[in-house]
């Protein structure tokens, strides 16, 4: 934080305030009756500025997600991945780095997962940031000149292995990453033992 | 089709004639140009029999996804899987025997993937019929009395196989399968050897 000048400061406490005013408002009114007028009201901001942060309401919920992606896209090079074994280990190794990413503000996530269920377009979205969640893994794979069939595979897997995880643990964001990892193993086998 | 009533038939011909239409409309105008009535019109049918038969003009788009749907719930009793691999290779034989319906009609595929890539309400929906497809690979496997987490987990992991499989293969509906059975080799490796 030392590092933030005092105007970053200032945009990473609106952009909070937003996120908060959002997620009262959504489990006092619900998802479709709460509008961006009414959240920047809340957060005591003009429309411009919420604007100036996220495109629209669907995208608040998923604010942990820019986060995520933004850290996958700077991983680390490393060396190619020459079977599906490593590439998996690989992400694995990435995953744990990013693990305070993967589930997001654990606060957040059972009322997250209550606003999913209840609107479809919500678990839709969710649906294209694992996409893209899946792109970046892939493209971290690539771009260590991993194999594209490799690569594609390994990344649909561990998205796979978050969907198992985040289905076992429902509502409960400590049980995320530990089902997730328990995926990880089961997939993995006896092949890294 | 011998066990077919008349009334069946004519059922199933309505049934196809808005397929047509519809898929000839989208290449024509673009899928967010057409409406239900426009494909009523050109399939010759009232927008009664339209919806007796879809939901929306999105449903047509996913015609061959039902029949999947169907045969999957409709899949026989087995043996409880003891372990993930065993789950896999239960799911790779039900893979097999559902084949010509994991695709869908070949000449339509590279239409649909063309119609996904431009639209992104498609994809959504696309992605809301493969988390069906795994709930009820799902709900074989659990329906045989495998675990839990187990049954869950191979059934993310068969829909991976299709993603990664659908990715590798574009609009070559023909490479479709066998991008995924490879994809099912890689993911098993030497399990099964």
């Amino acid at each position: 934080m030392a590092d933030l000048t005092l105007r970053e400061r200032k945009q990473q406490r609106a952009r909070q305030q937003i996120i908060d005013a959002a997620f009262a408002l959504f489990a006092e009114r619900g998802f479709a009756n709460v509008s961006v007028t009414d959240i920047a009201e809340r957060a005591e901001v003009g429309r411009s500025t919420f604007f100036r942060y996220f495109g629209d309401k669907q995208e608040v919920v998923f604010s942990d997600e820019a986060d995520l992606l933004e850290a996958i896209d700077a991983a680390p090079p490393g060396e190619a991945a020459p079977d599906l074994t490593t590439a998996l280990v690989q992400v694995c190794e990435l995953t744990e780095q990013l693990a305070g990413l993967v589930v997001g503000d654990p606060r957040r996530w059972p009322e997250r997962e209550r606003l999913l269920a209840a609107n479809p377009e919500l678990e839709d979205r969710a649906n294209r940031k694992l996409q893209r969640v899946a792109d970046g893994v892939q493209g971290v794979l690539l771009s260590r000149g991993t194999d594209a069939e490799v690569a594609v595979l390994a990344a649909e897997l561990a998205v796979a292995c978050f969907r198992a995880g985040r289905r076992t643990a429902g509502e409960d964001a400590d049980a995320v990453m530990p089902a997730m990892r328990r995926a990880v193993t089961l997939l993995l086998g006896d092949r890294i033992s």
